[in-house]
């Protein structure tokens, strides 16, 4: 099949057909600018859950697919998984949990690992989202597997980031210490049934209340949800669609989704700058050692570059 | 007072002279690199602590302070947070579980914000290890805030790096997922008196089980500690030390960190090769629209670099 029929059969919801497009352009395979081409446009709602390991995130968008499933609507899940070298990759795990979606046409799962790819997590991460996008798909959600800097980063492809947190692991200012609460536009204290749910919300509500807000700027609201019993999740759907329309509102939208092209542009050319310089055994050792400093050698190694 | 005089109240136990020094190193000030071939050489363990959110980093650091320090060795401690809007970097509450050395002159407690320094988190974090353990500091503690790639990168600064688990935080596989099993050293269980522990525990060995490993190479410990009550405390100290021991042999140490200061380097010339292009807004836009896709643009961007 050529890459015009892979389209047509994924727009058509053939999964398999989906799943060849995607790893085109997750490994930059020859047609890949082609397919970007192919499939530009489109207009999904793109969701990035991020949070701790272990509050739920996996249990939360299987809920969530359930729920844009009943509207009708067709749901992409990038799962992005850092390699591992005991599972290569895929974490079999969650992957089963949202083995409730597995025979449904409208759902698609994805996951994609992170490492080794030229230019990281961004650049693949977001060419994917692009590609569903334009292949109909009316949400695309990026699911992260911890909290961190690379978690951030993809969050940062999402339209609208939603903050999982669960009572018992650390409260409001554990988010704060994981420098992710910045990036966050929906905060879900997910578990809610647990002890101590009413006081992660409690401090989370408190936090906010020490940012300054211009007037028309973005509040955060603080959704709990018990996603295995698939409780809070209309409520969480409606956060998610008032973020929506307010990006979409004074052209917030495409501005954010143009500094996301921005970011992933950059990482690109980081990586490629990246291969053009070494550093070689010596000069390593020669800092390790205390005779030169780093910037020196760094700069030593930007004039061999140059 | 001079930089030759800094270093030498320094290396009496004047912290605010270490203060000042650290300062230097961190924003790259003048005197950066004269500093550190002053203090060049010394033979610090370097020890990183990483863990998610709410399992006690904090207090486990602060029960290996008054170990080591019951040892008579001098302790410094470099305490990575990411920059937060709400804090400025900064997290008053860990440092306060921390005052009980407050007034000790043979600890020295640092946070080191990440954001906006040029060459990230190693570059500095780097610099700052290495500048602590010139001063004559006999433990050097990386503690970071959560798990991902950013604390992965910090802990390879670390000679032993300890990861951090709690019961009912999520099982071993979380740690997995997280992707940090593999930078781990030492493996702790905090909190090991709440429910769950065993558990986490025998997941953790059943975990190592599947890892093949050559005869000679380090396999990971798995240790008990109840840090808020310095439980434990004494078995993970061995552990470090057998751990540093195992490095000691067959050049290990001197390899590690050897990659290490290379790692630095490398994120110093990646930070400024980054400032030699700028991706235009026109370009950015062509990638969100999907006229380009992000491979043809980053080859535009170097095209206009070279």
């Amino acid at each position: 099949m050529g890459l015009q029929q892979l389209v047509e059969a994924a727009r058509a919801g053939d999964r398999r057909a989906t799943a060849r497009l995607v790893t085109i352009v997750e490994n930059q395979y020859e047609g890949a600018a082609e397919l970007a081409r192919l499939v530009k446009g489109g207009d999904a709602t793109v969701v990035g859950v991020t949070g701790s390991p272990g509050v739920g995130k996996s249990t939360l968008v299987s809920a969530l697919i359930g729920a844009w499933r009943e509207q009708g609507l067709r749901v992409g899940v990038l799962a992005v998984d850092p390699s591992s070298p005991f599972t290569g990759g895929a974490i079999l795990g969650d992957r089963v949990r949202m083995a409730d979606h597995a025979l449904d046409d409208g759902v698609y799962i994805r996951s994609i690992a992170t490492r080794g790819h030229l230019g990281g997590l961004a650049a693949t991460t977001g060419a994917a989202v692009r590609l569903l996008e334009g292949l109909g798909f009316d949400v695309v959600i990026v699911e992260t597997v911890g909290v961190g800097q690379a978690e951030v980063e993809i969050a940062s492809l999402a339209d609208t980031t939603l903050l999982l947190l669960a009572p018992g692991m650390g409260d409001g200012i554990q988010a704060v210490k994981a420098g992710v609460v910045e990036i966050a536009d929906v905060y879900v204290v997910n578990k809610a049934d647990r002890p101590g749910a009413d006081g992660t919300v409690r401090d989370l509500k408190a936090m906010m209340s020490l940012v300054r807000r211009e007037p028309g700027e973005w509040r955060q609201p603080v959704c709990t949800t018990i996603a295995s019993e698939s409780k809070g999740i209309d409520d969480l759907v409606a956060a998610i669609g008032k973020h929506r329309d307010w990006l979409a509102g004074e052209d917030r939208l495409a501005d954010q989704r143009r500094r996301r092209a921005a970011a992933e542009i950059r990482a690109r050319v980081d990586a490629a700058l990246r291969q053009r310089y070494r550093v070689t055994d010596a000069l390593a050792e020669a800092v390790a050692k205390g005779e030169t400093d780093v910037a020196s050698a760094a700069r030593r190694v930007l004039d061999d570059t140059a």
